[in-house]
């Protein structure tokens, strides 16, 4: 990542203010020799040192031109004769390197690269490994590249493990809008020095079986010395998944499989989510170290997935404290949290630590380990938990903005019935059935349906509402129609462009006109998830870039997401909108609806909704 | 390292033996998942994690392709329905990963690299990362791409650090045979893919000094994204030596300085000498972790330099067996001296752990850690201790021939005069000092000489004989002449073609005969080292590779210099014939003799032999 030229307006905060450092080694001896004034000391501190792993005390930091130039006892620079730019005396707190994320998605936050990168800072994360593949299964190539784009404008250190399962499934599953195959993905890291890893290999029972396109779309990752990182469930697959290059995955849900990942020489990120989700695997997978013995230096914390609310909440910072209230040491789950994900990833002696010559990635921490200040590349940009005026300028005025056609992505043909036909007699009906607990797997319910004269005391008799996909990348149009039980709803609508994995229109509810005015709102908005009640628009996060982002601030998505996720509950929904986002993706058991209709999985056969 | 196709026959156990991984995936995946049979499975073992660092039990390795295709609970394979080629029992011994050696100096051992591959597989090392900065003394570029071309035929993996300090100093100090400019270097990691990182930058203080040249060749790795290594002493240098962008280093040798490093984002290798010379720093530097609570998990164990027959008793399994003894778990010192050196050079996805799609580099090892016997890309190389007979085949009748211009590398003109003229009256003489520890620095002396008819009562009252360097590059025939006190040679002359870094011929003796046989013999033999006694050679080295390495077998290396120390020590010199070489090395206090001649250390101070 040092050896990059800056292709950014220089006026900007981005990963290229900080030159690379083959240009910048005579500076940095010259400063950290005493031979010249750094631009800035931060004395008084502790370090928290992820190299050693231990809390080392009375230092300060000299930084030059965005880099670490040397670690000093305090009060070293006054000796040296050189007045530096600024002093600074942090009074004992702890500095520590900046935090790595090295696996998520940052479109869950339906946020732009540019707008992740506030919330990012304000957790004290400054790098982050992202896998583009939701814009990749709107917008193909071009989607992933709109966001290279955008991520090279952040203040972020931001790289790219190229997307690898696009489509999920098959053209005969649904319709989506991207289809990166092996050629496609060679030329991304061709293309962008960025691309550093293919993305999460999520089809990993075609990979284990030797499926051609998987393995292809390996090689091409491997030939050129990039690894690939993982996905996978399920104790058995483990071996056959190592065996074909996979050296990462975030999916251990227990101990028992990341000790088996550990051992098959998988790195292993543990995942937190927000406490409440089913993301939150981390207390049980970090038992391969409290509790199994296994070393910790090959596993790193990650978010993977986040509300845009939730990421101001629990960030990569929560997550390395809660690897600290598993009972790892301060030291060693922060180092979990950068120093090892740098290294998984080739990038060691640039970020992940405070040692000379590195980026000036740091954060201020409190002994709770909350971030206090955060320094990118030397710039503060959080102080007192606050963005500082110029990245907060810089974060109105001048995010990424994405090319038209991002904007032009939810095409959808005049709306036809978004309710099925009353079937004329009595039929079975293969329902999807929400689980008590909102699990993310759905349950396949066949139903006796008596014959009726309307839908109301159908779905009334059986607790059903209806939920319909519609094809929205201008390809078919196709429309497909389904019936939802449990999910709890019995007024109004909602509504989704982001249903995984093909992103296709997904809305339910009871009555036909909700359901259109929730899809003609998120079609007017060019995206979006939406809440309907009472025949009016109650909440709506618009999405108009791929129908995935909105292109408004981090903080103003966080609000929005805010008043949907009330709004959503008002409804009685058993499923958060993250859930319902998942009903279209036809990789998780046992029952889901795509554009092409109901699929079973794992034996991906096609369905009808009603059976004679 | 998997990415390259292989360049040698196809018949020669070589490093391309094993095709990359992205070729292998599919049938990897297959036997993993116990859908096709295993070439090889080495059953009832336990296995050393490097990964984990534990020890499993009952367990098997699966071998496909000369590749790890899974590791599997002992008696798996039975079940799969499917024979392997091969299964054996290991009866509970220990299997564990090749060793990786991080940083040495194939040319120490006067062996080629196909020959010095004897000695690394039945030490258990597969892996070496050399720096082959003293042939490129001699021979500039092409002398460095000899020896990858022998590298490339030799059944071991062997990858290159680029010498980066050729000539160790300047033309005004020394005549060296080469001059490895920041363009040649450039040109080298643009040409060879085994070229990984730069080799030990030695001009340590140059570089904390902002030296453009020296930091112009840091800038040629650092912009290709390849790392840099270091030699450093003395805590005051660390800091400024990081910031010019050094990353790891082998020459702490104290507990203090190695923590320092470790700080300073810099990667420690312990070097393990034999125990009775200087370079054994281990025991101390390891102090860092044993004492001073540092994590192992950024130190690595090294040999840097070895004696051909040492190499032999004292290869990196000692090493590794030295930070047991140090304290360290067996489990984290095995890692220390082979994952951890693989990740250092970006390498753990193919080497260094027994993880799934790996190299089959791998070696049995009973209890107290002794390689019994050692699986190079799943053939076996050595079995109880001993080189297996196809091994032992191709290392005797396929070693890499070099070019005959290696051959024509010592070049000297007629022999003149090898000591001094004695001087015509009293004076003052500048003489090179040998600690009565036969320590590496060499002090300058000044004595006052009375005046004389002849050499001989001079030599005696003061403990003198002559030192003598012949440029032998065929560049200018310098001569220079010095005297050396205290180093117990009374009868006789030594002489090698080896001495550091030019690698111009020195000479030692009482008698100028003695001393020109010496020459005439390393003369003859295209160089070497050697040792004449009563007229007659008692020992000769032949190097007539580029006067540094034997064409001979490793075994038959070892045997001559095991020859050599004897008659060596016979002639009751007080430095070996290692310390010997270092006599004309301008870069050690206090006082050296080059082809220019006296030179004081670090005042880099032309000095006349006698003055009035």
């Amino acid at each position: 990542m040092s050896t990059q030229h800056n292709p950014i307006r220089p006026s900007l905060l981005t990963r290229f203010s900080v030159d690379p450092l083959h240009t910048m080694t005579r500076r940095l001896a010259a400063v950290a020799s005493g031979r010249a004034a750094p631009d800035l000391v931060l004395t008084g501190a502790r370090i928290l040192s992820t190299y050693s792993e231990r809390m080392l005390t009375d230092r300060e930091v000299w930084i030059s031109g965005g880099r670490v130039a040397a670690i000093k006892p305090a009060g070293s620079w006054r000796v040296t004769g050189h007045a530096p730019g600024v002093v600074r005396d942090v009074q004992g707190g702890i500095l520590a390197p900046g935090l790595v994320d090295p696996h998520l998605h940052i479109e869950s936050s339906m946020m732009t690269a540019c707008a992740y990168a506030e919330a990012a800072l304000l957790n004290g994360t400054t790098t982050i490994f992202c896998d583009s593949h939701e814009i990749g299964n709107v917008a193909d190539v071009a989607g992933v590249e709109w966001m290279l784009e955008d991520a090279r404008q952040a203040p972020l250190n931001v790289f790219l493990t190229v997307p690898s399962t696009v489509p999920a499934t098959s053209p005969q599953c649904e319709t989506a809008g991207g289809d990166l195959t092996p050629e496609k993905i060679g030329g991304i890291f061709d293309r962008w020095p960025e691309a550093v890893a293919l993305g999460e290999k999520m089809d990993f029972v075609p990979l284990c079986l030797g499926d051609e396109r998987s393995h292809a779309i390996v090689a091409e990752s491997l030939k050129r010395g990039r690894p690939v990182s993982g996905h996978v469930y399920g104790r058995e697959f483990v071996a056959a998944y190592a065996a074909s290059g996979v050296t990462d995955t975030h999916e251990a849900i227990t101990g028992e499989i990341a000790d088996d990942l550990i051992e098959a020489g998988v790195w292993v990120f543990l995942r937190g989510g927000p406490p409440t989700t089913p993301w939150h695997s981390l207390p049980q997978a970090i038992r391969a170290v409290t509790e199994m013995g296994a070393s910790p230096k090959r596993i790193c914390v990650c978010t993977d997935d986040r509300d845009a609310d939730d990421l101001f909440l629990f960030g990569q910072d929560w997550v390395v404290r809660q690897a600290v209230a598993a009972g790892l040491s301060p030291e060693v789950a922060w180092s979990m949290g950068s120093l090892h994900g740098a290294t998984r990833f080739g990038m060691e002696n640039d970020i992940g630590g405070l040692g000379g010559g590195r980026r000036a990635d740091l954060v201020l921490l409190n002994d709770a380990l909350e971030v206090q200040d955060t320094w990118y590349g030397g710039v503060p940009v959080v102080e007192h938990k606050k963005i500082t005026p110029v990245l907060d300028r810089q974060l109105s005025e001048a995010r990424y903005r994405y090319p038209d056609a991002a904007y032009r992505t939810v095409i959808l043909p005049e709306i036809g019935a978004l309710t099925p036909e009353l079937p004329a007699g009595p039929c079975r009906a293969n329902v999807i059935g929400v689980g008590a607990q909102g699990e993310i797997p759905l349950k396949h319910e066949v139903l006796e349906l008596a014959e009726a004269r309307a839908w109301e005391p159908v779905l009334d008799a059986h607790d059903l509402c209806f939920v319909t996909i519609l094809e929205r990348h201008g390809r078919n149009g196709g429309v497909a129609h389904g019936l939802l039980r449990g999910f709890g709803l019995t007024e109004g609508a909602v509504a989704s462009s982001v249903g995984h994995d093909a992103h296709n229109i997904i809305v339910a509810g009871r009555h036909e006109a909700d359901m259109r005015l929730a899809v003609e709102t998120i079609r007017d908005a060019r995206g979006g998830v939406a809440v309907v009640s009472g025949g009016q628009v109650k909440a709506l996060v618009a999405l108009p870039i791929a129908g995935l982002l909105s292109d408004e601030r981090g903080g103003v998505v966080a609000a929005q997401t805010e008043v949907l996720k009330r709004e959503w509950s008002a409804l009685g929904c058993t499923l958060p909108y993250m859930g319902f986002n998942l009903i279209p993706l036809s990789v998780i058991p046992e029952i889901r609806i795509t554009d092409r209709g109901l699929i079973t999985v794992p034996a991906m056969e096609q369905i009808p909704l009603f059976e004679k």
